[in-house]
């Protein structure tokens, strides 16, 4: 897989400018606006899921729309207004418009001390409730008096809507991302994880088929993944041989994976083969059941060999679902770097097989073989890295290893000797199981 | 299981100066007199076994009782005089009345030169043979001259007896607490073990019936538990899910618990459990077949699940066999805290179970669920550690693992998570196996 | 096993001088000699495959001999002279005879920058080649002008041999002793292999029978142990339990040990007790596929319970492979050390069990037992060593664990306990599985 050019970050940038402002949520209009805009890139597979649904142990919820909202201050004054900013209605704020006492509404009232410049990103999808957010600066200026609220929203029936795309590869087997879309106006996380699912996209459409086939699943986060692992539950788990959710791609200095529940999965194996020989920094967390669609994709029943990969964690990234998530967070570089790792790690599974020595009595007599593998007049003292290489490959190909095995087990980068595999391979000297 | 007022200290001390003068051995009056006096508290259901039966690869002894004991020197006093102490006589001592030279009682005489004023506790069981044990500073002391050496004993057909007794509850499975009471006249090795016994045994009736069976074993060292395995070979393995030996309970500061043979039986994951989570100093040992009764537990045909609970080791225990060991080295605060720490590895037990989750396809939509275990509105940006746990839990209770398992996996205290257990079970959110 | 005497020193050394001089190779008279020297110490019996002769992924080569090589440089002096020194000729050589530019020769000529004063060892079996080597010194005097190469060699359809010589024991399970014999003109590696497989030899035969059968293995490096395998392959994996390759044993200060491919097996847990108990600093190295002939005892189909015995391996002896590893490179003192070593894992080997205990419900009451191996006065506050082990031996000795098992696990060397192991089984304490 030669790497071609990949979508041009101008172009990525009109996408981020185009997403920004829409007040997404797990459902409603600005979630479809969304993936409208996403789709222009991506090939899109809806599938919708009526209000009121069953998908595993959850419900869809109604639809939700809203068009605006805001208090009126004792002064006349529009105070917490969405048309600023989208994050100032707690989403799935049910519609309201009355009087309010200051000290009554305080109680509908979000803010964060700890960041006095933030507007708290604040949700109540399962709980029927109006509230607003704002910063703490706001809240400090609130005088006494009376109040107005109002919410021009909407709960009614509805549907639940994702996309699940797959680029089919010459294996049935399929590798899966997954990037959730149902966040207002936030832009590393979330819109870092669509723009890259999108960038990838356009890569292995364009470079493909490959040997396996790819997945691209964006749905709104939790009930989204569910309402797809619902829909796919017979066969999901025969199907996908690996898969990351994709997030937090575009700030933060050092990668960051967090392993599947499995712990050793294919996902985990690929990823620490390449983060464990880099010579950045990174980190690799266990899987705990906290998180994103991996609580779903890892749930005991499903037990997806799915991991996540981001730049730091969002315990580290203090912008996190707040108003500080702005557009201007959003770093190019960074994300560029991020999906070049991704596409690494699409290499190296693409590279993986489980090989079996065709001689495993004995070693390979090399010098009868027409590729020159190995020095045949033999003078040096010391072995080359290749050579080394190449002798444990054929030493550990009993079947029971698969390649990305040995190079974790022999702390060597798997990419590194992708051309040593394909002639072990041409000469034969290993078939696949 | 509610913490009920215990047996408070006087009683216990009025116990332990009752029973600390007792001549004790594996068989006689001396053991049948201490554990009449356990009886007072203790419900009795005594076994018992006569010379000369075979229990296991042992046999078991004649029956050594004793009324008097001492040597008389060159000057006609008395030295080593059992009325004194009744360590003077090594036990087990066959009757003597004879006049000796100095030369020839050396070689039977015991003393520690490291420890000068300690009487040392020596017995010979299964070897016919008489002796003396003084201080190092008495030995020194022999003058030349013709001794008399009188022992008032007697090695007659008898009984070894043995107290087993069971405090029923709702399930067959048993706890066993075993206690050996062979030890003449030394407080904190051996009576903090009998005297623990009492107040736990105290404690289970009057709060009982719980879920597990108790059963209390009080016996000679070694002998008696062997007599007990042997009558119990066809179902203790079945009955006993954990069980504890107890001594060394009243002295030394930290908490010493030796592992079971099989490492990482439920009696050492609940025991490890709580003292990883303390905040005390701890010392956890590996299980080696030196020591006590713990020795004929984990042979290798029984291999139960029983450890030894113990302040220190008695390697640590420097009045250890000797008179040193004497009823003011008995610290009650030490002793009731020993108490009440292995009332937690009971309570620890109880609560423990096999879950498997209800839903194992996804996660739980806990929203919809009556008792508040998450926070609908979801705002905040960090989890509570209750909250992580209950995902934890959730996540983990695939039907392998029981709550110790997942406690020592994931470092928290059990006990801390009772309630949100209760919570969890009765929303139904898991099932026990 | 008592240790009689080895054959000495001076008698080594004679064979020593015998064997430095002669041109080996993996084929021909240089290796026919040399066997038929060994072989006045060490019964042969020959095996031989004609040139051609497929073994595993291998062919027999033509059988190569040599009668002198040398070049002729302008001034008519003779350089790399084979009469010299046989490492002059590249092993192997094809025969010729010409004129030939400085700038044509120098692509024949090998040498090492980094040690101006050695020949390098240079083959080339596989490959129709000629060359010469010569030292850096030497390379660096060449002046322009004619020069002439002249090899008188011979390769011809012949035989490749080698000697596999069994001593018998009680048992059909065979230890091997494996060394190669292809070097020309080296001493410690490569000479000093066969010549510990001379005093083991003699050692064995002269103490025997043994328990196990013995089996030495005398071959050209790789070609010959494959040609071994090839004709063995039917029942080579069910006769040998453990084995060694032996090389390198006459420079360098520390033990070495390559590990089997199996990781933990018999031929590596005896040495690992004897190492780990040793007060010597030691390598234990894991299994790589590069080497000598575990290269082929340890590929992936045979996979053999075979290590490789060195003092320092081949990386860190600066003279391997070159004229440097002269005769006064080998140092009897190390050599006879590294012998008994030898013989230390021969008769840890020989000692090592499965043991069961014949008491695995409770304790064996020791006291009954005719040999004393416990105080049956109890006395002392601490067990003897001996004591330790030999509870834990016959707590272990439940079936699945031979006698280095328990000793690697409880940290004891076997050898120190060989007395009390013969006793506990005398008294019947185990039987053996």
């Amino acid at each position: 897989m030669k790497k071609k050019k990949l979508l041009d970050q101008n172009l990525i940038k009109t996408y981020l400018k185009k997403l920004y402002p829409i007040c997404r949520s797990i459902t409603g209009d600005g979630f479809r606006e969304s993936l409208k805009i996403l789709g222009q890139k991506i090939d899109l597979t809806i599938f919708k899921f009526k209000s009121g649904t069953r998908v595993l142990d959850w419900k869809i919820p109604k639809e939700w729309n809203i068009q605006d909202g805001y208090i009126i201050g004792p002064s006349g004054k529009k105070i917490a207004d969405f048309k600023k900013h989208s994050l100032h209605v707690v989403n799935y704020s049910e519609p309201i418009k009355k009087k309010i006492k200051l000290i009554d509404l305080k109680k509908r009232l979000f803010f964060l001390k700890e960041f006095p410049n933030a507007i708290p990103y604040v949700t109540s999808y399962y709980k029927k409730f109006w509230g607003f957010c704002l910063t703490y600066k706001q809240y400090l200026q609130l005088k006494k008096g009376n109040y107005k609220v109002h919410i021009k929203s909407s709960l009614k029936d509805g549907y639940l809507e994702y996309s699940d795309t797959i680029l089919k590869g010459k294996s049935k087997k399929q590798i899966l991302f997954s990037a959730y879309l149902c966040h207002p106006q936030m832009a590393n996380h979330e819109l870092s994880g669509p723009l890259a699912m999108m960038v990838l996209y356009d890569y292995l459409k364009t470079t493909g088929p490959h040997y396996y086939s790819y997945r691209f699943l964006i749905c709104p986060e939790n009930i989204g993944s569910a309402a797809f692992l619902h829909k796919n539950k017979k066969d999901i788990k025969k199907k996908i041989i690996a898969g990351y959710v994709l997030n937090l791609l575009a700030s933060g200095k050092n990668f960051t994976y967090k392993k599947s529940r499995l712990d050793n999965s294919l996902a985990d194996k690929a990823v620490i083969n390449i983060l464990k020989n880099s010579k950045k920094k990174y980190l690799i967390n266990d899987f705990i059941p906290e998180g994103a669609d991996e609580r779903q994709f890892c749930s005991p029943g499903f037990n997806l060999p799915i991991g996540v990969i981001s730049r730091n964690d969002y315990n580290n990234f203090k912008e996190y679902h707040t108003s500080l998530d702005s557009i201007d967070k959003f770093d190019f570089s960074i994300f560029y770097e991020s999906v070049n790792f991704i596409l690494d790690i699409v290499e190296t599974l693409e590279i993986n097989k489980i090989p079996k020595s065709t001689v495993i009595y004995g070693t390979h007599h090399l010098a009868r073989r027409k590729t020159k593998l190995y020095d045949n007049i033999f003078f040096k003292r010391k072995k080359t890295n290749a050579e080394k290489i190449l002798f444990e490959i054929l030493n550990l190909s009993d079947g029971t290893l698969d390649f990305l095995d040995m190079a974790n087990k022999k702390n060597f980068l798997l990419l590194d000797y992708k051309k040593l595999i394909d002639n072990i391979k041409k000469e034969k000297l290993i078939r696949y199981l």
